[in-house]
């Protein structure tokens, strides 16, 4: 089967998605009987290229690096813009990948509502548009028959939420407690070996790991986007971010960590949340753990999660939380999702 | 949607299963549209009971707990064999929860092979099966579009087969590693506080967590089998459990347990695979891991695996490994991906 895909926003993962469909072009037509044809990109503030008979995802990717513009791409119409492209093309899933905005989840959730109810499929790794607008994006897919797919937003591709949605469904999940920050993580581990803490996210933000404003991320409001991105999937659709209570990791001192750990303890950006009795609760903050605790033995950018389950007791999922090509295969993943429901 | 179950074997897995499906009759109504009428339960030695119009699930746990016997039933035709069970009844799916056994797989392959050739999806917590008949019971149910699930037989109910069938499946992976027995592991974990090794055995056969012959665990032909039927579904179908190298803990000695956890280490009996250039090696046996290792930290009777992926690294799923309820919860996840396929 072939779908015709747009992509918004081609930075890291929409880039690291395209890579993938490169990589894996013969594979996923052996495996699984699965070819894609990308027939429009948008971007923001670098131009955007559509065409109905297909684009190179080569090229795409060359001219992107080379040019900074996707307007000089050889063959098409450039410069739609990304409401103007979903209406041109007639394509069967848009791929949204543009960053996260944590305040109006804008303009990716317009842009998924657009394509959801043109009769669009919608894959998106932006967690504002989850955290905001999961319930009405929701609601639009399941009227029309339609995948909202949101896999990318927590833990990117480490496969978590469709893993609850599909394998765990038979369980009831009334908790979990996880460690869903890479960033925060790694500061935390670095800071062990006596680094204080602005050096190791001078560092973090060296390495990639951390954004030049890391404000998102220390200040523990990232993980909280996730936390509310569960708490919606797993107890109810219309639980608002505001609702998680959450602190972050910028007061943390090196005394305190190595401290810590001569007791034998580590400090732990915790993201959890708990649904009893129709109410939950929510929150992230700064624990110190036993080193006997399965999550104080997670370190660097890894993530994990456990979630309590009544008929298995805990599950526990461990994996990469970030990453281009991650969050790329988290888009395919629910592209697979899609595929599944359609043979 | 509403099937019709005959259950084979109603021991403390089928037991486990009938008992969820009575628990979750309303939830799964509700939550997926889905609903089941037992109409067979068959067993070796304690008779079996067919009704096409449905079996009171209630009534058949109270009578097997208390006469033995299912041929006491009241209401349907008794005493039939799992085979004129299978052709008598119109059913949709078999459920198969007979002992393994890992030298024949048999008679649970028969079983399924019966119920797949009459046209109903087969599903079993039965790692002999699994073992020894994987690609012929999977290539007859590919052939009529039915599924044959086998989710159960590896990590009991903690999703790994069907995670790596479905939400990992735009990966490649090509290696994996964990702890797959909880029995070898749980005296492994209790030999550290001093005790020896056939002391622990025996407080593991009055837990239940190890069989009055525990063979097939300690020696390690169990992980065994899981380490096949993970190669077979991972790698290629035809892989034999007689090319799994492997050692089982009878040799170990309280003094080594506690000698290599004064130097940091702890033993953990390790099955594993890698597939390279179409080559696959795979063994179990005991391993002296560092604690910083993430599998020296799994305790008890815990299940924990990694596996290696192309996209995404490592990628980590720790849960229970054994339970009548839990390889039941199973059993409902493999009906469940039948249920998605059929809606």
């Amino acid at each position: 089967m072939k779908y015709k895909l747009i992509i918004i926003g081609f930075g890291t993962v929409g880039q690291g998605f395209t890579q993938i469909l490169i990589e894996k072009k013969n594979w996923l037509k052996t495996e699984y009987d699965l070819e894609f044809e990308i027939v429009g990109v948008s971007t923001k503030s670098k131009g955007s290229i559509a065409n109905k008979n297909g684009l190179d995802p080569r090229k795409l990717i060359r001219l992107i690096n080379k040019k900074n513009s996707l307007n000089e791409f050889d063959g098409g119409v450039a410069g739609l813009t990304t409401l103007e492209m979903i209406n041109y093309l007639e394509a069967n899933i848009l791929i949204e990948a543009t960053p996260t905005d944590l305040t109006t989840g804008e303009p990716a959730a317009s842009f998924c509502k657009a394509a959801l109810r043109k009769g669009l499929h919608a894959v998106t790794a932006n967690k504002g548009t989850a955290t905001l607008h999961y319930s009405e994006l929701k609601k639009i897919a399941n009227l029309k028959n339609l995948t909202f797919g949101i896999e990318g937003t927590v833990m990117s591709g480490t496969p978590v939420l469709n893993t609850v949605n599909t394998n765990l469904a038979g369980c009831a999940i009334n908790s979990f407690r996880g460690i869903l920050n890479g960033t925060t993580n790694y500061i935390l581990t670095e800071m062990e070996s006596g680094k204080n803490y602005a050096a190791v996210l001078e560092q973090a933000q060296q390495l990639g790991y951390a954004e030049s404003d890391p404000t998102g991320d220390v200040k523990g409001w990232d993980a909280a986007a996730k936390v509310a991105i569960l708490c919606k999937v797993l107890f109810d659709s219309e639980f608002k971010l505001k609702d998680v209570k959450s602190q972050g990791i910028t007061q943390i001192t090196c005394d305190d960590v190595i401290q810590a750990k001569k007791n034998g303890y580590r400090f732990k950006l915790i993201g959890e949340a708990n649904f009893r009795k129709g109410k939950i609760s929510a929150g992230v903050q700064l624990e110190k753990l036993p080193l006997s605790d399965p999550l104080a033995q997670i370190s660097g950018t890894t993530n994990a999660i456990t979630f309590e389950t009544d008929l298995l007791g805990p599950v526990t999922i461990i994996g990469t939380g970030a990453g281009g090509k991650e969050t790329g295969f988290a888009l395919l993943a629910d592209i697979l999702v899609i595929h599944r429901a359609n043979v």
